[in-house]
C-alpha cells in the first residue's frame, strides 16, 4: 500500500546527477558597476588594460636622487644634493632631476626623470637656508621605487570567468580601472514548502499542526549562497495542488525547490507528481538523515525534493544544493568547505549507513571538541545548537571517544565564553541574562534535561551542568547518582529547592488535595517516564500511601486513571491537563506559573550545578556562580518566582567527584 | 617640516580604544519579519512561546499501538492487532487506541490516547481482508514517538540578544513560531577617500593619477560584514575640502571611515583635521603594514582613517574595522575568525616589527602550504592573490620554512586544480583559457617574472612555472641557472621560442634598424634592470658590436643616451616610449603588438616550463602540457600571434634537476 524507498543511491551519484543537470540552466549575461557586483559570478575573462602601477613611482616620503651622488653615503660622512623642487601624488615632474640635485617626493608621486632611488626622509637631514638635503644612508638602486607595470600588466589576466566577486576581487579590478563587469544573473530558485500538518509562524497552531521552519531556512540559505528565492506557497500533501504550483513555478524559475511530502508515508506526493509531469531520476538517497531527498526534472527544470524534518531538510541543503546552486552559477573555484578538526566527545553508535551527525563545538585544552546531538532528524533543538556535522562513512557502528573528526560548519564557528548544559529552570536563565548583559560574556544554554548534563560534563563538552536526579535508593539528589556512576573530576555545587507538587486546572474544579486523591476513580492523571526524578517522587508517595491504606504498591497503581501514560517533559504534563486529556499530574512549580495552572506543593527537590574541577577558575564560571551566590541577585528571584529557596550554602563545593 | 610617526601604539591598544567607543554608537531597534532578518543582529531575547514539539507525534509512518499489545512480537510469533483507523499529519485523533488495536499514522501525525508506541510499517504485515495488522518485532515503550516539548519547551530561551540571525538561527525562529524578531538597524558608515592622484576607476588616468581601489574594496567588505556604507566621494589631499566632507559625514553616518590622507608625507592631511575638529586618539600603530592608522573622534563619532595602499588598507579593514563593526552591532559572540593552519613554503626575513605577511595558499601533500606574497605594501597584486595574512609578533627575525603558521583568511579559501607562477606569456594566457572552459579546471595564473617561478616551483608553491633565464655566461636559456642554483626534483619542459627586439613607435620615425643606431647620439634610449635576462641579451649585443667597431664596452655604453635608465619590466619600456621619455628600448615581440609599437628583431629567447617531478602525473599539470603539445593549438597561437615559434620537443622533458 505504501511504497518503501527500495532503490536507494549513494549521494555521489545524486551529486554527479546535479552536475550533470546544473549545465540545463543558462543564466543571462548582465552589466552591473562594481559597486553591484559583490557575491556575483564573473561572466568574462578580465584582461588588465592598464600597467599597474601605470608609472614609476615613490613607496615612501622622501628624495628622489640619482644612485651614483649617494653611494657611499653614511651618517659620517652625508652627501650634500641641492633641493630643485618637490613632487606631490598626482602631480607629474616638469623637472629632471640631475647629477648632485635632489627633488622631495611624496608617497605615491611619479619618479622624476634622471632620479633613479627615493632616500626615506628619515635617512636625510634638510638644511632649508642652504637649500640643501643631506643624505645619511646609501640605499641599494632602485630603492623605495614601485616600477611602472611591475605589478600588473597590460594584457595580464586579472580575473577569470567563473570567479566569485568578493571584496578583494572587487577591489582589485577597481585598481585594475574596471567599473563595470559581466556577470551571469542570480539563478531563480521556486520554494515551495508541502505538509498538510504546517502552520506560518505567527498564526494560531490548530491541534496537530507544527510551524513551518524549512521555508524560512532554505530561503535565507539560498540569499546566502547567491540564488534569489522565490517562495511560492505552504500546502498541504495535495497532489493537484502541488501540480498547479509546479507547473507554475517551472515557468518561473531556473530550479525548484520542495520540501516535505518526500516521505514514503500516506502523504508522500511529491515523487507522484514528479513522475507524472516529468522525470523521476532519484527517489531516496543512501545517508541518514535526509533519506526522502529526490531528484527530478519538469519540462527541462531540475526538481529537487527535500525532506520535511528541519535538520533533515538543512543536511540535504549543504550536502546537495549548496554545490548545485554554485554549479548553476558557473562558480569555478567555489569556496571550499570550511571545516574544523575536532575530538569526538564521546562514542558514537551507529547502524552502518552513511551518517551526517549534528554535533555542538566547544573548546577543551586548546583543541575543539565536538559533542554530538541528538541524531533524531525530527528533533528541532539539534538545528538551533548544531555548529556542523561529522561524515560517517557506510559501514561504520562505532566512532570512539576522542578520535578526531572533520566537522563541516553549517553556521560560522562561534566559541562561547560559557556553555550550560542540563536540566531547565528559571534561575538558571535569570544567571545567564545577567552574565550576557552586565558581564558582557557569550553564553550558550542548552536545555535538555539533567541526564543529558550529567553525561556532557562528563565528557567535558559544557562548563557548566545544572541537574536535579533524585535516587530512588536514598531518595537523594544529585551527589548519589555521581557516585553510582563513577563520574571523575566533577564538583557538585549546591544550587537550590524547587517545590514539586500537582499541577490542576485553574480553580481546581476537581478538589484534587494530594495523591490519595488519585485513587478516586473521576481524577485522570498522567504520569512521567521511569527514570525520571518526578517518577522516583511519585512512586515514593504513592508506596507511603500503600503502607498508610495496608494496600500493596501494584494495587494502588492498578487503581489510579492514566498510571501508565507515559510523557517525557513538565510541560507535556501541562499540556495534557490544559487540553482536557487529563486531570492531573505532577511537576514544578515555574511550570504552573508558566502555563497559568494552579498547584499542589507535595516535595522538594534540590537542583545543583556539575562543573568540571579544572574549570571552577574558569573566568566565566566564576562568573557564573559568583551570580549564584549574590544575596542581591538571591533576592530579586525569590520576589519574582514562586516556589524557589536558597540555602545558606548555596554556590559552595558540596562534593567533589 | 615633516611629521614622522613618534608615538606608535601596539594593535591591541588601538583595538580596546575602539571596544569602547563602540558604546558610543546607539543603535535603533527595528522590528523585521523574518525573511528580513538575515543577518542582522537580534536586540532581544527570544523565549519559546510555544513547546517544540507541540504534541506526542510519530516519528515514521508505521502504527500506533500499545506496548502491551506487541510485548514478545517476532517474526515467528507476530501479534494481529485491529486496524481503527489512520491519522495523518495534520489531523486531530479522534478515535483512542484500545486494547487490542492499531491505528495507521503518518511521520508528524498526533499519538491518539491509549498509544504509547509506534511500529514502523517495515515491521508489520497487514491483511486488508480481515483489517489486521501483524507486528513483527517488539520494540521499546515510546519507540518512534517525539513527545511534547521534549526539544524546546515554553519558556525556555530560544535565542539570546546579540546574536547574529543566520539560516540556522531563522529556521529556528520560525520553527518556534515567530514571525516578526526586533533587530538592531546596521549602522551607517561613512566613506571618504583622500588622494590626490586617485581617478575613479572608468575614467581616463591623467599623468601620474592611478586608480581608485579602496572605495570599492571598503564599501564592499562593509556591506559583507552587516554595516551600510554611504560613500561621501573622492578627494584630494585638501584640508578644507576634507573638513567639509567630514563635517557631513558625521551629521549623517555612525562612524567614518578615511582612507589615504594617513601617511607622515607632504599630503597627510587628515590627522590635522580630525586634530582640529576633534580628538585624534591614535596616530599610528605599531604594524606591518598599516602603520600610518588613525583613530579619532568628532562630534562624538568615530574617525577611524585608514592607510591608503590598498593591502594595508585590507589588512586593516579585517584588524580593526571588522571587530569594531561587531561591537557596534551588539554582536555578543562574534564569528570566529576563519583561519587554516599552513606550512611556510619559503624561509621569512623581517624587521622585528609586528608583521602582517599576506600569503597565497596551495596545497602541497594534503596540507596547506603559504607561499609569502611581496610585502612591500604598495603592490596591488598581493591584494589579488592574498588569499589570508600570517601574523608575525613583534620581536621575530626569522621564521624558518616548513615552520607550521596559522592564515588568517581575508577571502573564502579556495583550493585551485592548478596553480601557474612565472613570466607573463601570451601562449600560458592561451592555455590557461583554454584549460578553464574546456576542461573546467580552476587555474590560479600569478605573472610576477621567471624568478619568482623558479622560487615558486622550488618551494612547491605552484605546479608550473613559466620561465625564460638567460645565461650571461653561457648566453643558454633556463637550464643553466637551475644547474647554478642547485635546484632539485625540478623538470624542465621545452617551451617556445619568442622573438626579442627593438621596440620603437609606429612608423620608426628616428629610423632605428639595430644596436648600432643607439650610439648615434640622437636616440634616447631605456634600459632593463641588470639582472634581468633581457638586460643580459642587450650587453651580449653590446660587446660584439664594441669589438666590430673596436671599442672597449664602458666606451660604447657612455655613449648610448639612456643606458643607466633603467626600468623593471617589458611593460615599462613600451610606456616610455608611448609617452616619449625615450625613442627604444629592448623587449619582446608581444608587448610591441599590445601597445601598438614596431618592433625591430634581433634574437630569440627560449621560455620554458618547470614542473616539479613528482607532479608530473598530476591531471591538470598533464591537461597543460598535453595542451602545450597540441598541433591544432600550437597552428592557432602561431597564427594569431606573431614572433612565436614551437620546437619539435615542445612540451618534452628536456633536463631533469
Amino acid at each position: 500500500m505504501r511504497k518503501i524507498f527500495r532503490k536507494l543511491v549513494e549521494l555521489e551519484e545524486a551529486l554527479d546527477l546535479l552536475k550533470s543537470l546544473a549545465h540545463h540552466v543558462k543564466l543571462d549575461v548582465i552589466e552591473v558597476p562594481l559597486e553591484q557586483a559583490l557575491n556575483m559570478v564573473l561572466a568574462e575573462d578580465v584582461v588588465c588594460m592598464v600597467d599597474l602601477p601605470p608609472f614609476d613611482r615613490a613607496t615612501m616620503d622622501g628624495y628622489a636622487v640619482r644612485y651614483e651622488d649617494i653611494e657611499g653615503a653614511s651618517e659620517e660622512s652625508p652627501r650634500p644634493l641641492k633641493i630643485i623642487g618637490s613632487i606631490e601624488a598626482g602631480e607629474w615632474p616638469r623637472r629632471e632631476v640631475e647629477k648632485g640635485t635632489a627633488m622631495e617626493i611624496s608617497t605615491g608621486a611619479p619618479l622624476p626623470y634622471g632620479a633613479d632611488t627615493v632616500v626615506p626622509v628619515e635617512l636625510s637631514h634638510r638644511d632649508e637656508a642652504k637649500n640643501l638635503v643631506y643624505i645619511t644612508k646609501a640605499l641599494r638602486r632602485g630603492a623605495y621605487i614601485q616600477y611602472s607595470g611591475s605589478d600588473l600588466a597590460r594584457g595580464e589576466l586579472l580575473l577569470p570567468k567563473g570567479i566569485l566577486l568578493g571584496p578583494r576581487e572587487i577591489a582589485s579590478l577597481a585598481l585594475a580601472g574596471v567599473r563595470k563587469v559581466k556577470v551571469y544573473r542570480r539563478p531563480v530558485v521556486a520554494v515551495i514548502t508541502i505538509g498538510s500538518e504546517l502552520k506560518e509562524p505567527g498564526e494560531r497552531l490548530e491541534l496537530g499542526q507544527i510551524y513551518d521552519g524549512n521555508t524560512y531556512g532554505i530561503i535565507s540559505s539560498l540569499k546566502e549562497w547567491g540564488a534569489e528565492p522565490l517562495f511560492m506557497g505552504l500546502i498541504p500533501d495535495d497532489e493537484l495542488i502541488l501540480e498547479d504550483l509546479l507547473r507554475e513555478a517551472i515557468s518561473r524559475a531556473d530550479v525548484v525547490l520542495t520540501s516535505g511530502g518526500t516521505s514514503a508515508g500516506a502523504g508522500d506526493v511529491t515523487y507522484r507528481v514528479v513522475e507524472r509531469l516529468g522525470k523521476l531520476y532519484i527517489h531516496g538517497i543512501n545517508v541518514k538523515p535526509g533519506k526522502p531527498t529526490l531528484i527530478g526534472e519538469i519540462g527541462g527544470k531540475t526538481i529537487i525534493g527535500l525532506p520535511g524534518y528541519p535538520m533533515s531538510c538543512l543536511v540535504m541543503l549543504h550536502l546537495l544544493v549548496r554545490p548545485f546552486i554554485d554549479w548553476i552559477r558557473g562558480v569555478k573555484s567555489p569556496p571550499s568547505e570550511v571545516s574544523v578538526e575536532a575530538k569526538l566527545a564521546t562514542r558514537l553508535h551507529l547502524d552502518g549507513r552513511r551518517s551526517f551527525i549534528p554535533v555542538m563545538l566547544s573548546i577543551d585544552k586548546g583543541l575543539y571538541l565536538a559533542y554530538p546531538l541528538r541524531t533524531e532528524s525530527a528533533a528541532f533543538s539539534s538545528l538551533l545548537h548544531a555548529d556542523g556535522f561529522i561524515d560517517i562513512p557506510a559501514g561504520t557502528i562505532l566512532v570512539k571517544e576522542g578520535s578526531m573528526v572533520k566537522v563541516k560548519l553549517i553556521a560560522p564557528l562561534r566559541v562561547h565564553d560559557l556553555v550550560f548544559i542540563g536540566s531547565h529552570d528559571i534561575v538558571v536563565m535569570e544567571i545567564t541574562r545577567r552574565l550576557r548583559d552586565l558581564a558582557v560574556l557569550s553564553v550558550r544554554e542548552i536545555f535538555m534535561g539533567s541526564m543529558t548534563g550529567l553525561h556532557a560534563i562528563s565528557c567535558r563538552a559544557c562548563d557548566v551542568a545544572g541537574v536535579h536526579m533524585l535516587d530512588p535508593n536514598t531518595m537523594e539528589y544529585n551527589t548519589p547518582i555521581l557516585k553510582r556512576l563513577k563520574v571523575k573530576n566533577v564538583l557538585v555545587i549546591r544550587g537550590f529547592i524547587r517545590e514539586q507538587g500537582l499541577l490542576v486546572r485553574k480553580g481546581n474544579p476537581k478538589g484534587i488535595r494530594g495523591v490519595e486523591d488519585l485513587l478516586r476513580g473521576d481524577v485522570r492523571f498522567v504520569n512521567r517516564n521511569k527514570g525520571s526524578g518526578t517518577r522516583a517522587l511519585l512512586d515514593y508517595f504513592l508506596n507511603k500511601l500503600a503502607e498508610r491504606e495496608g494496600l500493596s504498591f501494584q494495587e494502588v497503581v492498578r487503581r489510579i486513571r492514566g498510571y501508565e501514560h507515559e510523557v517525557r517533559t513538565h510541560s507535556a504534563i501541562a499540556l495534557m491537563i490544559i487540553r482536557g486529556m487529563a486531570d492531573t499530574g505532577l511537576a514544578i512549580k515555574p511550570i504552573a506559573d508558566i502555563y497559568g495552572l494552579d498547584f499542589i506543593p507535595l516535595a522538594e527537590e534540590m537542583y545543583d550545578f556539575l562543573v568540571l574541577k579544572d574549570r571552577l577558575d574558569k573566568p566565566s564560571v566564576r562568573a557564573f556562580l559568583d551570580m549564584l551566590r549574590d544575596k542581591e541577585f538571591q533576592r530579586e528571584i525569590i520576589s519574582r518566582y514562586r516556589g524557589i529557596k536558597f540555602l545558606p550554602e548555596t554556590g559552595e563545593v558540596v562534593y567533589e567527584a
